[in-house]
């Protein structure tokens, strides 16, 4: 692991970190806050997925999170969407290909052999995180935005007992009946679609739910808000009497303007869930 | 006046707005955030002057201030650091010309047909302001970060009664002495130093201090620091007798990073100002 950058920041360090991952096969880059209190030992981590055309950046310059992070003595980390480089596969289009990883294991061509961010973010980098950082692994909190929130969404419920909470902010909620699901789940997984059925969060809820508290927001001026389908969501978590808080953000739109607004409000939720753990 | 965009942030709206500039005689870009208490009436106003590159749209994304002016029922200007656009003049080197306005009113050609940012922030702007937004201009207070910390405590300085207080993160304190001014006075003011003095915070700390508070804030690590002089500065603060605060942040560089983690207190300090004046 090479150090591409550190920055004093709320009184720990802000980093940018590269390596060679053996679950994407090619360098990835990722950003880590880590809290004074890291100095010392051990901290709890929060995991920050990004969504379509981000890289490890967008989120660690502006979310804000690390003020409340330092506040409450948490790491948060910073992952990139997608593999990169050279001899990665990529496509025009904004969202498929790189910076549109969906957070899958890609089994299709041209995909297979780099997209398996699922694996990056389940297996991979947690690793690198255990070997080179004072973190506490047994104390996870997982959150997104949009394409990360579905990713944090199905990566918390498909794990059980890896994450004590898990928070989204405007998650892609139904991909599998979505514009925003539909075409990339397609061409990273191919046509069966009970291969697609792990990736789409109101499915999962419906199927096997989060042991834990659950936080969404998402804004009512959201442009996306028809991709994003809430309300597919909503219903299953009300359905299965899923322990969590839904809220529907009034002339929020989806930009980080909406993510920081509530990001206090998201590293409290999970502060509560790592601490009283 | 142009609506650019309009995101509701932190319960207020952050706006970006276009207006023809009689000042720079070009459009000029600005973002404003406002906080929920003008839907009611006028909120105090806190201007912040951004640094060497930067557009209106650095410290709007990545300096988290909206979250502290709207808990203080303050609202935040965020002017652009030059005139942009065709026919504007231009150099090669980022310092010069384009995102480097550095707050004055140029003499000198290519410069001077567009480059007067000292009338823009002192008159042009502000009268754009009064006119469209809810805000008491009899509260305002001003801040910046490096070339803009050298606007802020220029005109400060060289405004008396305008602003209630003045702070600066990381400001270039003393560009009469530094390559970070000498190289743009020159290019912009001609050579004769003596049209320079109003321009260099230390100098005007020296001959006519500021009657308010002010808070400085430099990173011990800053990678600019030789540039900046803030021993300069801080001898004549300490000089004059003039109430101030001036901090070095250990450890902290020139970054976002600096400047966001110390964002609260600099917005707390001039609340303070702005609502017990």
């Amino acid at each position: 692991m090479e150090t591409v950058s550190e920055n004093r920041a709320f009184g720990g360090v802000q980093g940018v970190y590269r390596h060679a991952s053996k679950a994407t096969n090619c360098d990835m880059t990722f950003g880590l806050f880590l809290p004074e209190e890291a100095r010392d030992g051990p901290v709890p981590l929060l995991w920050y997925l990004s969504g379509l055309t981000c890289t490890h950046e967008n989120a660690m310059t502006k979310a804000g999170a690390q003020a409340w992070c330092a506040e409450q003595g948490i790491a948060i980390v910073f992952p990139d969407t997608s593999p990169r480089g050279e001899g990665v596969a990529d496509d025009d289009a904004y969202d498929l290909g790189q910076g549109a990883g969906f957070y899958v294991n890609a089994t299709q061509d041209p995909w297979a052999p780099h997209f398996r961010m699922w694996d990056y973010i389940a297996d991979d980098l947690p690793a690198v995180l255990a070997e080179n950082f004072q973190l506490d692994m047994d104390r996870q909190a997982i959150t997104g935005h949009s394409m990360g929130g579905h990713g944090a969404l199905t990566l918390a419920m498909n794990l059980p007992d890896r994450f004590k909470s898990v928070s989204a902010f405007a998650p892609i909620s139904n991909p599998t009946a979505s514009d925003w699901g539909r075409k990339q789940l397609l061409a990273y997984l191919g046509d069966n679609e009970a291969d697609w059925a792990k990736h789409d969060a109101t499915l999962m809820m419906r199927d096997k739910g989060f042991d834990g508290p659950i936080l969404i927001d998402t804004g009512t001026s959201d442009q996306f808000i028809d991709l994003l389908k809430p309300e597919a969501l909503s219903h299953a978590i009300a359905e299965r009497r899923q322990q969590a808080t839904v809220r529907m953000q009034p002339g929020y739109d989806h930009s980080y303007f909406f993510v920081s607004t509530f990001m206090e409000d998201h590293v409290s939720f999970h502060a509560e869930a790592l601490y009283g753990a």
